[in-house]
């Protein structure tokens, strides 16, 4: 890596619920198309493409969404440094430190941690703020990006900016915990109070050395867990007991809070962490009348509100600050001056065996060949929709308690059953017999899409036993 | 037809759009299981299922609705006495009078006319009002039942009670139509006023006479079509171009606003016109909170609402008087208090191309077999869920532009393709090409279930072409 290069270093495991019913533990915000055609996550990775400012980037992630950072990076044509996988959740601060340790590693200098999915625009005020960033990292300073408030907001930590610096950030006052209303306002009023963004850029050395004297057992944990990684395909999985040993704790409350060392950059920029639909709504720029509407919907006589759908079509009448959004199997119904709420239904929602599912899995499941969707469950039998892309393969597997067959709806499929290999083309079916050993491929240059109907006495996606997979999950 | 016993009329004809997107116009309200396990009009056969007190129902209903009636009344076990398909549109004046014609050659005296999309409780007041309309009937009046108000409901048309009658029923005073709500409340308020329920209860001969001098071309339209009329399997089809001669005019109007002979019934019954969701809302017993909620779904903080779902899982956060209805392809959501405005949602949504399928079918069609749901459409390809009743058989058939795959998934199937027939088995598939004469058959005692997947480049419902069908319809 090169000295004079920013390392972005993108947080990316988080689960957030406040999107329900569109984010699902299994598929969050982050990997999600929200505000355009690319997710917020590839438009994370857009915003690091200058190659005369920033090195390739660094994603920290988690082993379940791994897959989708491979292929999301690679659907943007951005090629990526490293992704270190977190064995276990334990907040930002050791991800933060070991992925500073592999930066630092590998030569970087200049460390610049951003979210995966927070929608900033690319303009000149935020340009100017990362220049200002990284001449205050270069002076030795830690420095955290505290956004210009635009309304006294109540959902986000406040930074208070001190004494100037000749980079242009200045010293950290102090951090101030979400205010109430009141207070949101009375520092407005003050002018020198900026949103805690949740970004930062410093040396890695300075960051490490802090980390050293500040948060000691999150340092050495995190060393410790990047000393027993192991490479994982395109993958570095930090140790798992190792990491484990961290305590759970912020970034913010290790370091931020306690080093003399921390700057504030003030950050004129249009930014938004996408915390729930509200802003989302806010986001995605409101008609006269103050709604935003996409996909399927007819809206009549309604006011402020924000209605979403997937696929099914929507019809919303004389409401008004309502949020609706319809995914493909479940639909919220609220305020959207509530939007806050979405967690603690997600919540009660995930503790019920019967709605569990609904806040883990989408209909449609990605994997790294492509995906399925299940579009009929009935007593003995599920029918899915399975898409496979250009020259990706399937495992090699087999199931104990039901039968497949399968009709090419488009492309060509390669279908190995037992030792015979043949073609299928659309319009062209083929039967798998429970217990045998089968593979499907596409050997087409363009998307493979077949039906596989199923029966059995037992259907679920834990009855496949790999034999061999070129994704390594055998 | 005996005599003494009374000869229902139900009406089945109505696409009333109120109940959107529950009710649609191929299967609308008086079709669906809005209360209980049964269909509104299954319910209204089951009140009339006393051989005491009356004789076999005679249907009026049109084209479109004639599997559906045959198919209800046979799954609720009641024999029909006739079904009669309007031709066209022309309100209830000549319908009813074409029903009374019907049920007058065949000897019966008293009719009963009746709405097949009431809620009605089955209780000692409702014998005691049916037992006194029929004593008026017998006495020469034509007897209307006026429901004891029991709110200024605006919705209604009012009934006012004058000089009473030894058989308990009073002179109709004059007919009020539908009235504000300071309005409603003078007329509660007065004690002899009543909701003009629209059932009625007459000597056939009485009315038919009455017709003859009130509305002597809306009888003769009726004479005329019923002499035309031609039986078409169970179904009698009224002479098209003669009952169209018939002004489009309602009972109400045409006879019983002219008449003299009419009186009212005062019926203390509980009695609902289930018009729109809050009507349902009312009728299904709301539970503390003022909260209606049926199939999957979760309800938080929230008051005085209805939320119905057919499938998809619908989580309702903090919502006041809100009607949420989610049905397998459609969810509406709006104000409780504004659910008499879902009839002008449906006539926008019936306008714009784009919606317009959703206000007249279900994904689920029903046919005199058993029917399918459309649950994937693709491209070149659509997969459908098929479902056979025992003994049943579908027309001999052919597609030109599309292919066949049909997977058994439960049940057995007799599958003939040209000149061959053989027996499919759970988990037996079979392929039908392009152009190939087919013939699909349920030979066994339980529901026969397959999925298709239809491949080609017209998928429409109209490339069937059918050679032969039991049903009539080749």
């Amino acid at each position: 890596m090169a000295e004079n290069l920013i390392v972005p270093v993108i947080l990316a495991g988080g689960k957030g619920t406040r999107l329900w019913p569109m984010s699902r533990s299994q598929r969050p915000k982050q990997f999600l198309a929200l505000t355009g055609d690319l997710s917020l996550f590839q438009m994370t990775l857009k915003r690091l493409a200058d190659p005369e400012r920033y090195d390739k980037p660094i994603v920290v992630t988690n082993a379940e969404y791994r897959f989708l950072v491979a292929e999301q990076a690679q659907e943007a044509g951005v090629e990526l440094a490293a992704v270190l996988l977190e064995p276990t959740a334990r907040n930002t601060a050791p991800a933060i430190a070991a992925a500073t340790l592999v930066a630092s590693r590998d030569g970087a200098r200049l460390v610049h941690i951003l979210a995966s999915d927070h929608n900033i625009a690319m303009d000149d005020a935020y340009l100017a703020a990362i220049d200002t960033a990284a001449r205050a990292a270069r002076d030795g300073r830690l420095a955290t990006f505290g956004i210009t408030p635009t309304a006294p907001a109540t959902g986000f930590g406040y930074i208070e900016a001190g004494e100037s610096e000749a980079s242009g950030a200045h010293h950290v006052a102090r951090f101030v915990e979400k205010p109430n209303e009141e207070r949101a306002k009375e520092m407005i009023a003050q002018g020198n109070y900026y949103w805690n963004s949740g970004m930062f850029l410093f040396d890695s050395a300075v960051f490490l050395s802090e980390c050293r004297t500040l948060a000691p057992d999150v340092l050495s944990a995190a060393e410790a867990s990047v000393k027993a990684a192991r490479e994982d395909l395109d993958f570095i999985r930090l140790g798992e007991s190792e990491f484990a040993q961290s305590p759970d704790i912020s970034v913010d409350y290790a370091i931020f809070e306690k080093t003399a060392l921390a700057s504030v950059v003030p950050s004129p920029i249009r930014w938004s962490d996408l915390g729930a639909w509200d802003a989302v709504w806010k986001e995605s720029g409101a008609d006269a009348d103050g709604n935003v509407v996409k996909g399927p919907v007819s809206l009549f006589n309604s006011k402020n509100s924000f209605v979403l759908s997937e696929s099914t079509h929507v019809a919303v009448n004389g409401i008004e600050d309502a949020v609706v959004i319809a995914s493909e199997d479940a639909v919220y119904v609220g305020k959207l001056s509530d939007a806050q709420d979405v967690g603690r239904v997600v919540k009660a929602l995930a503790k019920d065996k019967a709605t569990a599912k609904l806040t883990e899995e989408h209909r449609t499941s990605y994997r790294p060949w492509g995906g399925y969707s299940s579009i009929l469950i009935g007593e003995r039998f599920q029918v899915k929709r399975l898409f496979v892309k250009p020259g990706k393969q399937l495992s090699l597997q087999k199931h104990h308690h039901r039968s497949e067959h399968w009709i090419v709806v488009r492309g060509t499929a390669e279908v190995q059953i037992g030792e015979t290999v043949q073609i299928l083309r659309e319009n062209h079916s083929v039967y798998i017999p429970q217990g045998d050993v089968h593979r499907l491929s596409n050997p087409g240059k363009i998307l493979l899409e077949l039906i596989e109907v199923q029966t059995g006495s037992y259907l679920g996606e834990d009855d496949i036993i790999r034999l061999e997979d070129t994704f390594g999950r055998s």
